[in-house]
């Protein structure tokens, strides 16, 4: 057992840090090889590769690359040395090497039958990331830019139809999925192969809830850019950031049921209780990740009159937005909690209430910021999946397991959405169109979020033919179905370059005469969104807000103290009188106005349209040729605002 | 040995990442309470605490808990394990421990005398990061945002100046506080003290070019918000920011000499080389820096005519600039030469051609993002260094070494700045003043450079000695020089609210009448900087930017094919027409008209000012509250170009 005559002193540290520059640059060459490519592709207008499949695909190629222009350094492959000493594994181990000590640091767990090939190539381990990096480090900015950019009016339009198919649907999906796997599992046993494996009913299910997270990001860039009809996309976006939270803590739930006797009987008692870990683990983000934006809104909103308005300095607001936006993780994964969910609901929140006060510059800054961060940590992802497939070690390609999650996917995907649609048209008025039906079903992309799930404990074999088959379902997705949507939505004759407030311009005109606060055009809305926009439009905006009615008009009058208390008159009273009919415009009924590019050049006297410009623009990754644009609009109608604050 | 009964399984994995949730958490803490703090402060004008002072201050008091309220588990401390098998350190070690295998990642070595106390404490051994975050992580941003936002046009009037300041005042600098410190090392053992320690001559040369490095960024923020006079201002920014590389490169060399025999006796073949090593790290460096900031420029000047340009799509453009300034810090690790000298030559070369390509989006996207991460990190490194006065676990106070560096470092800045500044009088035609000089004397604050170059190696006792020195010497020059700014100002009656382009409105008058190749306001500049403009205004500019004369003008004749294919007159010949005067004096001459916040309600119809804002604005830390105005005039005057343009 010791041959170590060819090892690398690692006195020389400088080494290592060069080697970490060298992974590094790895991807910076993927990132900026794919930068260079969705350029390319942007002039031709090609829409069928978007940049998370370009960087997918050279991911891979340069996985294959590594994997076959470094040789495996069998000296180093599988020592394992005898410790007597220790009973269990200390975080932090010192050794005794001739005379001289050397620190070590625990890295993780090994079964046995992973330690041979296990140092197989020094260069495939250092091309491969710690899983948690993924949860902590790039999935957090994804998920709150997909938070903080959620199209506000059509999605709490469609906020009920959203909710069921993220709950109900994703449930659904985790159940059928792991049914049938189960089913294909015990098939796979009977051919005489996983011999020897523990593949319980509960690790189907496991799968399953990591299967359920979609992730249409290439189809809803080409949405996006398409001026697909609004609700679809509200539907789509609405379903596939919520589905991520559910599943995220519907796999944390499974992975920890652990039933007292046989793994395969059905547990009452730790069946309940998962389910209440699966509430409790939910509610408790979101209570976590809304309580942080809600400070940071009070923050940036101080009724301290003597004081300067934090907006002046955006520097500090954006400083001050980002760390308490990332301290939602950071706190939610300290108590527990799912630190992703917290930072999917601090987004919303964040978009909800901060983003109004925030002062312009603070709102693009920190969008484009969130909208940087976001596009980077997207793209490394999909450059890692590509690279996975060549360079993780412990690949274990089952054809019948692969095949049985085929179709569990899109089985599970078709008793998701036209049930459930079918169920919420019975309630809808606005029914959601048979043709949106087949564009739901065929948007079940899967993407970083499965991933993620995956890769965060490879060390069982059933995990690791999980990881497998995930790889193999999130390439085949992303370039099959990212790259056929736009012949779909012409097959499916689903509208393209619609004006996405076609629906609002009667409402508009009508809003202005009638009276504002009983809103006629809230009667086509959802009882869901009527009550929930009540409290918010009357209670919780002119607390967290510049904007809404006053509390002393809204609350009961025995609350008058409170109210003026809460309500600053000099920080919005006046503002409010000003620019009432604006304001209420603004916040709550648009957001995409410049979403439609035909209206690019907007002339300026066009001013009816540019004053509402302030609201909240969709910041979505796809329209990166549209931000000069935004800007120079934004701030024609930005300038007579500041100048009537100075 | 085997006291492992209380040992927490390492199995549970979850809490090791909620661990380093909550130490993010305590640094998120800090900085929320620095931005507010910052916040309190600029309501008040308070100018005597800088934020980077309060970060470390916060920091002390949170080192200071948390020192005092965990207790020492010494269950864990000290524990060596003895293993005859192995006969080095490998990398990754896997132990089989009660039958299941554990892998292991090597992290340093201990020397022997750390052994004990090294494991005191969990909570303050979390607390402390690996020294090779700073290096990689933290500094770049702040170096490149240094080299990004040098002010050019007073920078390069100074270049003389500066590079001598950099270069032999460094030397000078590193020279004089070693023989001092050697001087009291001496004393120090002659008295008994340091007994059986190795402390060679190249140790303390070690820490004169650690303490070399130094970091006005109070002085500097104070000076900006207060508009001294910009030679001043490029005179201390330009020497704190090169002689950083210098000091770091210098550092290193040092490090890597080792004479053959006695390391006290002079060896002239291994001076040679580590000057040599010098030389070709500090050249390579730059060579790397820059040619990667060349390509940027290259790829955002693309002459392919057929494609739409790269800045039509600025979060494209954004993400390649940040790639390939990130790939030159890498691409020097990887090639073993110093990735912050690299990253700040990219900075400067980024500011100097490819920023005049990017669209007025990415001009303001690429700012803002460095801005936000060198605001970030600059602010962690103060924390962090507040938190290592009480966190870090082998601190060695020794009174006389303590003594001797201040009085060390307060004689080797008097010996650079003064024998130089009669030099540099000696060829300046625009001399430097006596109270210049002692301001300069005045700002040789250490920081976060100084900082990261001492900890980066903590084993043996002399550098943990000199850790603690320069953690003091840090705390003492930020907050009493950093603070006493102000009043040295007023004592040293130096000018403050001076319009840094006094000087700049004659000659402007003058030179759109006059010749522009031919430019008379050059006579008063420094021969270097003459040879240098001519140089870059003539060829490099035409080469990388949209500015300058056309190449066919400006090379002899015989190279009119290779100037015609160089030069797209599609691309920027008719502009060039357009707005000749414009550019040059945009991009050449003015960089900081917007610096006067006099000037902050500027009236839009004041066009012959606001046309030339499209040049470099200086985007240092302290303009926090200026962004806002500046926006609005960036965008007064990019409309006419962008419909120019369009």
């Amino acid at each position: 057992m010791e041959k170590l005559k060819k090892y690398v002193s690692v006195k020389d540290e400088d080494q290592f840090y060069h080697q970490g520059a060298v992974e590094l640059l790895v991807f910076n060459f993927l990132l900026i090889l794919t930068i260079l490519t969705i350029w390319l592709f942007k002039n031709h207008r090609f829409r069928f590769l978007h940049e998370t499949g370009g960087a997918m695909l050279y991911g891979l190629v340069m996985g294959l690359i590594i994997r076959y222009s470094t040789k495996a350094s069998d000296v180093e492959s599988g020592t394992v040395y005898e410790c007597e000493k220790l009973k269990s594994g200390p975080s932090t181990l010192l050794i005794n090497i001739t005379n001289q000590v050397y620190e070590y640091q625990y890295k993780r767990e090994i079964s046995h039958h992973n330690v041979n090939g296990h140092h197989g190539n020094a260069m495939l381990q250092k091309m491969t990331f710690d899983p948690s990096i993924f949860f902590n480090i790039l999935l957090p900015p994804i998920i709150f830019h997909a938070g903080y950019s959620l199209k506000k009016r059509h999605f709490f339009r469609n906020l009920g139809s959203i909710l069921t198919y993220a709950f109900l649907g994703t449930a659904i999906s985790c159940i059928v999925i792991g049914l049938i796997m189960y089913g294909f599992v015990k098939a796979t046993v009977h051919i005489g192969q996983l011999k020897g494996w523990e593949f319980h009913f509960t690790d189907c299910l496991f799968f399953g809830s990591l299967m359920s997270a979609t992730d249409p990001v290439t189809v809803l860039a080409i949405f996006h850019e398409l001026h697909v009809d609004a609700d679809l996309y509200a539907l789509l976006f609405g379903e596939s950031v919520l589905n991520d939270a559910v599943a995220i803590v519907l796999t944390y739930s499974i992975s920890i049921y652990s039933p007292k006797e046989n793994p395969n009987t059905f547990d009452a008692a730790a069946f309940f209780q998962s389910v209440g870990n699966f509430l409790g683990i939910f509610a408790g983000s979101f209570a976590m990740g809304s309580s942080y934006a809600v400070v940071t809104a009070l923050i940036s909103f101080t009724h301290l009159t003597k004081f300067t308005k934090l907006c002046e300095f955006p520097m500090l607001e954006t400083g001050l937005f980002f760390l308490l936006s990332w301290s939602a993780f950071l706190s939610a994964e300290a108590a527990g909690l799912t630190g992703i969910v917290a930072v999917l609901f601090c987004g919303v929140t964040q978009a909800h209430y901060t983003y109004n006060n925030l002062s312009p510059d603070s709102k693009m800054r920190t969008k484009q910021l969130f909208e940087f961060m976001n596009f980077l940590a997207e793209n490394v992802i999909f450059c890692y999946m590509g690279l996975a497939l060549f360079t993780f070690q412990n690949h274990i390609f089952n054809p019948l397991f692969i095949f049985g999650a085929f179709v569990a996917v899109f089985v599970a995907r078709a008793c998701n959405i036209y049930p459930l649609s079918f169920l919420l048209n019975l309630g809808r008025k606005q029914k959601i169109p048979r043709n949106f039906q087949h564009m739901m079903m065929f948007s079940g992309l899967r993407g970083a979020i499965a991933f993620a799930l995956a890769i965060q404990e490879t060390e069982s074999q059933p995990k690791q033919m999980m990881f497998t088959t995930t790889l193999l379902i999130v390439f085949f997705t992303v370039w099959v179905f990212g790259g056929g949507t736009t012949p779909m939505l012409t097959w499916l004759q689903i509208r393209v370059f619609i004006d996405p407030d076609e629906d609002l311009k009667g409402e508009a005109a009508s809003q202005s005469a009638s009276n504002l606060d009983k809103n006629t055009t809230k009667a086509e809305s959802a009882w869901l969104f009527r009550i929930w926009y009540g409290f918010d439009h009357k209670y919780l905006k002119p607390i967290l807000t510049h904007t809404g009615p006053p509390l002393t008009t809204t609350l009961p009058e025995w609350c008058n103290p409170i109210a003026k208390f809460l309500t600053s008159p000099s920080a919005y009273g006046d503002q409010l009188r000003n620019n009432d009919t604006d304001y209420i415009i603004n916040n709550d009924e648009l957001t995409e106005n410049y979403e439609s590019s035909a209206h690019i050049s907007v002339p300026a006297q066009d001013r009816t349209s540019s004053t509402r410009a302030t609201g909240m623009e969709d910041i979505h990754e796809g329209d990166l040729g549209l931000g000069r644009y935004k800007l120079q609009l934004e701030h024609t109608s930005g300038q007579p605002q500041l100048n009537s604050s100075a």
